[in-house]
């Protein structure tokens, strides 16, 4: 890759990203990147079935793209606990799997020292596909406490 | 395992850590846990090669084992940018990668919603072997800049 080490990063996500074809699930802890962001409803638009699972302290900080997610019509749940939704991982069309340290954000795509795993073993992505399930359950909105 | 869901994983990944007979090296953004502490301090002791990588601006907070370890004798190595040295993995005798979302905080392996994967096929644990030495020359004190 020709291009700077953060622009090479950020292209190779994309490029991954926009495989999907049928299904994309996305479990991250921080989404404030708008190329992703960007990507991601591209994908929606174009009939891919999305999901987001994030978390609840971080998803209304500026420049989060939560909101922007949701006003293009994609489903995002969040957890409702002190602790941390701190997975980073995605789904595309249920056969890969890409997770590691990175949070989808710009600071960290530029500036951190951050590792990308994409695997598309069976043994290792069904274990992440059985989280999202398990998660996106359990943050149902139904499940909400609000007082 | 029995026991509650963070100290089953804590249990985990204590019994992965002490199967270290020769080398250990860690490259952690946030390393807190006492537990996880005194079990490299261990390793140590038993004359298992350990090295550490952390992040500048998270080793000197508050409940940080890094003092500690420093004072057992260990090195660690930090790095000197605004971006965060954000790796959380461990390579156990070379041949052994954990790596994920979760930092070794008591807080992380309590109360958030994190993944560990736990890696031996050659394919994943070299990128992880050779990014360590990369960044263990990188940061080699000799290359500080102190004004």
């Amino acid at each position: 890759c020709p291009l700077p080490h953060g622009d090479c990063s950020l292209s190779r996500l994309l490029s991954l990203l926009l495989t999907a074809r049928r299904s994309l699930e996305i479990c991250l802890f921080a989404f404030s990147s708008p190329q992703l962001g960007s990507a991601v409803r591209l994908l929606h638009r174009r009939g891919v079935r999305v999901r987001i699972v994030t978390d609840a302290q971080y998803m209304g900080l500026q420049g989060s793209q939560i909101g922007l997610l949701r006003l293009a019509g994609i489903q995002v749940r969040h957890d409702q606990e002190s602790g941390y939704m701190h997975h980073k991982f995605a789904i595309v069309d249920g056969r890969m799997v890409i997770t590691g340290s990175l949070n989808w954000t710009t600071q960290a795509i530029q500036n951190n020292r951050e590792n990308v795993l994409v695997m598309e073993d069976a043994e290792y992505v069904k274990p992440f596909v059985d989280e999202f399930e398990r998660i996106w359950e359990e943050y149902n909105p139904i499940n909400y406490r609000f007082f």
